[in-house]
């Protein structure tokens, strides 16, 4: 017997008919003599349409109302699903985040679990019924309600995986797992079958958005095994785990590409010591999260100055672009330019530890293509190149081919 | 300063716009200098479109998945209110059953309040803030979210009221007080300034819509004066309060019509000791709650036998009819017969008390219009009439013209 912990994301409850399947599916793995734990979403476009009424009423909504508003949708299809699972003859309970008790920190929108108390579910599968869990929500010390942000129900699935230390955390989604890279720009993109932590978790951040990317943090702490599949066929899909020999054997896993970013450049600051944690202090306070960096001494421009270039989300950008102008005064600098039209594309593979060469190979690739690369960022398993967004889509299958991905 | 403890039903939430205006109203109570608490109910229509989803799912859905469902929607009712509110520069919390904790039985869909905490929403008021709080909702003894029944936001807002001993507590719905008589049938009807808990509860369970049985117990419990009024203009309505000398002037307060109940007859059953307490204690073992009683010993019928009347709602009706014919043999009955086609009318007053004729009055307006009596049955305060069906909104207009209740 073993304890499986399956999320369905907004899709696959996305109608009562797909609620059916749901517990269909839950019931035949119970019949197989598991205990089952569900984790659900809201039905697709709920957190939307109740967002909106939000931004209707208050341009800027307070973040708790906003999470009491949204988690209702988590809690509206765990109570369908439930009864879903019911009308096939099965039991079932829904569990709220404060039900189970899914105690986060009160950063509302964007909370971060803390602890999870197990006991609730615990008797619930004793009884033999299948604990049916509303996602993305949690409950502060207080209280409050709390949610994890979007993708959070991934998170939630994961973490509750990890509290009972069940033997797999299926995630069922509209896609049937995770692709070497985005099918719909390169038609020879393939499904991996097994992809270590690390690898997930370059590729998570880096725009595949299969899996929220920290409750892949989570799995790979607790060492939680997660199946990303798709809910309308009984394909396995792509199996997240612990890195073994095999994985190694592969140089490159995957390619991700990223067009959600801009570039900023804070023209011709003082090139004095000091000058640069101040100008990154001072994004930091505005809570604004900086991905590449690229300080380039300007021979061109004026002595002793040097452009100081970064990238950030365009969301953030669009937060803090009316005081870049006194930012970048604030630091001696000569004001800012923006580039929105920029892609990142990135190769993420465990065998770059071991094999040499990989971002030169990577750099050739892009440049036969006459692609100009306008900063890089590596680490151990990743390697990013900053590109003009209308290139994204040619690096991608160039550098997709160019590393052997589409061979089976 | 005064608490004051508001309800807005939900046609006065029913639409971002109406929300703008509760908000508005609350925020002009508090810039009085008064404490406000608001309840609300879900926007109209949703309660309904949430159990219709269930009620596809599951022809008899589990009570306990349908309570956590249904609470969705004052939930999102109280998120929305609370921002609505700090939109318009106020602060407000929305705060939930479990939240509050308003603590209840486990009987889902119909439970009843055990305890109410009053310390968040006293933290709420001292910050400054109006607390809004979602009606309809509790939670047991297990942290299970329960829901109080139809207009059960009623009896938050007043048991709410009770807890905090608010100076009053204000239910504004669609109509702006409570009438004489439903003004759709009898064009004279005035609207009462003061009524007593004991009159406003015989009315309420005489069929007067306005405000929830259970919520007119509890005010007359804890005296809590209820002031119904209506949300689309700042006119006064009716104050619902203790008894005092000004109320005992009027003989008769209103007139009340119920057509909610059929008369059943078990017939020829045998004039002896036991008999009666068998019948009735065979439907109460059904939970069936019998209203009017008659018994009257026949002397055209059957030697020794006697027919028993009684009224029962409709819907208990279609649940027991099918045992009628063995319950009516078992008590030595001869079968049954039922109508449908029945009205309670009914005139309520403190004033009867000490005014004699009141009843004799009543039966001599009806016999004036040639109505013929079914059955009656007396309070200390009122005086209820079944007559057919066809003749109801003729006898309230009768009864409502001729206690003189149109009079300015």
């Amino acid at each position: 017997m073993a304890l499986v912990v399956q999320k369905f994301g907004g899709t696959s409850v996305g109608s009562l008919d797909r609620m059916r399947n749901v517990a269909g599916r839950a019931l035949a793995t119970q019949a197989l003599g598991h205990q089952v734990v569900i984790i659900v979403s809201a039905m697709s476009g709920e957190t939307n349409r109740l967002l909106k009424l939000a931004h209707e009423l208050a341009p800027v909504p307070s973040a708790r109302e906003m999470d009491a508003l949204a988690a209702t949708g988590e809690q509206v299809s765990a109570a369908l699903v439930a009864l879903a699972i019911e009308a096939q003859g099965g039991q079932a309970r829904s569990l709220l985040g404060h039900q189970v008790r899914i105690l986060t920190d009160d950063a509302f929108t964007k909370a971060r679990i803390k602890a999870i108390d197990d006991r609730r579910i615990r008797e619930t599968l004793a009884r033999g019924s299948i604990a049916v869990i509303a996602g993305f929500q949690g409950v502060d010390e207080e209280g409050n309600i709390t949610t994890l942000g979007r993708g959070g129900s991934d998170t939630t699935a994961v973490a509750i995986a990890a509290a009972l230390q069940a033997d797999v955390c299926e995630i069922y989604t509209d896609v049937d797992g995770v692709y070497t890279t985005d099918p719909n720009v390169c038609p020879s993109a393939r499904k991996i079958d097994r992809i270590s932590y690390e690898e997930m978790l370059e590729l998570a951040s880096l725009g595949a958005k299969v899996l929220q990317l920290r409750s892949v943090e989570i799995a790979m702490k607790y060492e939680v095994p997660v199946h990303v599949r798709t809910s309308f066929s009984d394909a396995p899909g792509t199996l997240v785990t612990k890195e073994d020999r095999s994985l190694e054997e592969v140089t490159v896993t995957g390619v991700a590409c990223d067009k959600n970013e801009a570039k900023v450049q804070i023209l011709e600051v003082p090139d004095r010591p000091g000058v640069v944690a101040r100008l990154f202090g001072a994004l930091a306070a505005r809570h604004v999260p900086v991905d590449m960096i690229i300080q380039n001494t300007s021979y061109t421009g004026a002595l002793g100055a040097t452009d100081v270039t970064f990238t950030l989300s365009k969301t953030d950008l669009a937060r803090v672009e009316a005081e870049l102008e006194g930012l970048a005064r604030e630091v001696g600098g000569q004001g800012y330019r923006v580039d929105s039209e920029i892609a990142k594309v990135s190769i993420v593979g465990l065998g770059m530890r071991s094999h040499a060469g990989v971002a030169a190979r990577m750099f050739e690739l892009l440049a036969q293509e006459n692609i100009n690369i306008q900063a890089i960022s590596t680490s151990e398993i990743k390697v990013s190149c900053l590109i003009a967004a209308r290139y994204a889509e040619l690096a991608v299958r160039v550098l997709h081919d160019g590393f052997g991905l589409g061979a089976t």
